[in-house]
């Protein structure tokens, strides 16, 4: 299949990144389904569908009343004129307001050309999903998961199609930040691999391909260990976050909010917990693990749990800026 | 001692590092003098100092040419007139035409405000520098050492003023990466780790405090795990540098010479190497520290040691840029 033959996308779950994709394909003119298991989850996604529609509208308002602005999944092109953002964005407006949301997998996913799963992370409920709509995608389709904690090779015999089923793995805030991670296992079949390409350009992503299975893909296979070092200078005391991020500030030039402690902030303190809690040594609190979990765990505890509530490691304003 | 009684600073060693900062400590006003071992050392520091000294004058000239290329560390103002910078740069030619350069350590020490040892990474010649001009210094001096490999508890003794001594750690290129990063041992008092800081302050750094000893400061402490865990998604034939750079370059918005592999080629790929292969592992080709080891090694042995040689993970033209 060539991606000019992709017409139909259809994407299974409608969370965050549900949302956010689902928006973003229909956002590229792909006729867009949305499949949910009930009634109440449709009920559910109707109203992150519309923040999100909000948020692009947004985005292009801001564009068009600041060039600074522009937005690398909304368009390819950096130099548009007034009206053509009008007209970019009067198109938003009636390709968001079409997409399907529905119950029935029959609808759904039957006539597919591409299905994005995005349901979540429970590996009983993955593979469930798997097996029901294995028998009912035509032949054609590729099947592509979003999960960020599997690997693709766990269920590629639950898919029925492991040939054409691989990961495409989204950030968070797409339009913005619209990389995607192309994550193959040992039997993706090249053709799907690069329909997967091909298919991340068409939906305004930049995609990055990883040849073989890797926990964490490439971002967050850099972040933690970066991570899990700035927290560790804290942790043990040398020294405190707000020196961290400076450091890291002053030798690469980095933006303030692109700093270890800044970016900890946006991921949340809870997840930062969870992770680490999985180390070796986590329970015991004379270990650099321990003493990581001991220094999230007081600010979690305090409710200090990121920049989704003003406070983590920074206390932030109305607008997402540190107060000093 | 406040820093206002700082008048005389004493660099010892005049390599890149001792050389940069004697620069510096000259730039900002202070009566700067260089020891050296040898009349043969001297021969070997003037050219140094001269390209130093070039390249501060030649940095002042392009600010007053375009005035996005501001320094932090040659003025703590940013918005200065033409007429300004040409006296910065008077001044600039005036001061560092008069750093005294000498082999008499009695002339050197005996009056110094602040030493800084900038000699050979070893420790042998460093204890012994330290025991020979203990009881030249008079009570007064701050001792101050750049080493990036030794932790000041290692030689507090030798100093024969453990409280007086502790680690000013510098970075490359001082007058723009502007960082200092102070490093205390148990017994340095806080007399001491106040006096480092407000020297930084005086010759134009920003200080950066750790309130205990860690191997690597902090910068190196966050570079590392980073640099590893790029390395570790090539070596491990998960993908290319191109794209974990451009991965780290779409997530945080970084500049595309600040990401992993390009930072690596600026490091050079023989220090790389020689640090992986101190981790655990490094000579078994099957674990990760091998495959980094067996990476670096085979860009090394071509000869493509990293952007000093116009090739190392990239390839560079004469300015520096990556040839695609």
């Amino acid at each position: 299949m060539d991606i000019k033959d992709v017409k139909k996308v259809t994407i299974a779950g409608c969370g965050t990144e549900g949302s956010q994709i689902s928006s973003m394909v229909a956002y590229k003119g792909f006729e867009t389904t949305v499949w949910l298991r009930s009634e109440g989850s449709i009920d559910r996604a109707k109203p992150r569908l519309e923040s999100v529609r909000k948020q692009i509208l947004g985005e292009l308002d801001a564009w068009k009343a600041d060039r600074g602005e522009y937005c690398r999944g909304l368009s390819d092109e950096k130099d548009l004129t007034d009206e053509q953002i009008d007209q970019l964005r009067a198109q938003a407006e009636e390709r968001l307001s079409h997409i399907c949301l529905t119950t029935s997998a029959e609808e759904a996913f039957s006539d597919a050309d591409v299905v994005i799963e995005c349901i979540n992370e429970d590996p009983a409920q993955k593979r469930a999903f798997y097996e029901k709509i294995s028998g009912i995608m035509p032949e054609k389709t590729l099947l592509l998961t979003d999960s960020s904690t599997f690997l693709p090779s766990t269920f590629a015999d639950a898919t029925g199609r492991p040939d054409r089923y691989m990961t495409l793995h989204f950030a968070n805030q797409i339009w913005r930040n619209n990389l995607t991670e192309l994550m193959r296992h040992d039997r993706t079949s090249d053709e799907s691999f690069e329909l997967a390409e091909q298919f991340s350009h068409a939906i305004g992503m930049v995609p990055l391909k990883l040849n073989k299975e890797q926990p964490g893909y490439i971002l967050n296979t850099l972040l933690i260990p970066w991570f899990k070092a700035a927290m560790c200078l804290v942790a043990s005391g040398v020294t405190d976050p707000a020196t961290v991020d400076l450091c890291w500030e002053l030798d690469t030039g980095a933006r303030p909010d692109q700093t270890p402690f800044r970016k900890i902030d946006k991921v949340g303190l809870p997840l930062a917990l969870k992770i680490i809690s999985m180390e070796p040594g986590a329970d015991d609190p004379s270990t650099p693990a321990g003493m990581m979990v001991a220094l999230l765990k007081s600010y979690v505890d305090a409710g200090k749990t990121g920049i989704a509530v003003d406070e983590g490691f920074y206390k932030y304003d109305e607008n997402g800026n540190v107060i000093k």
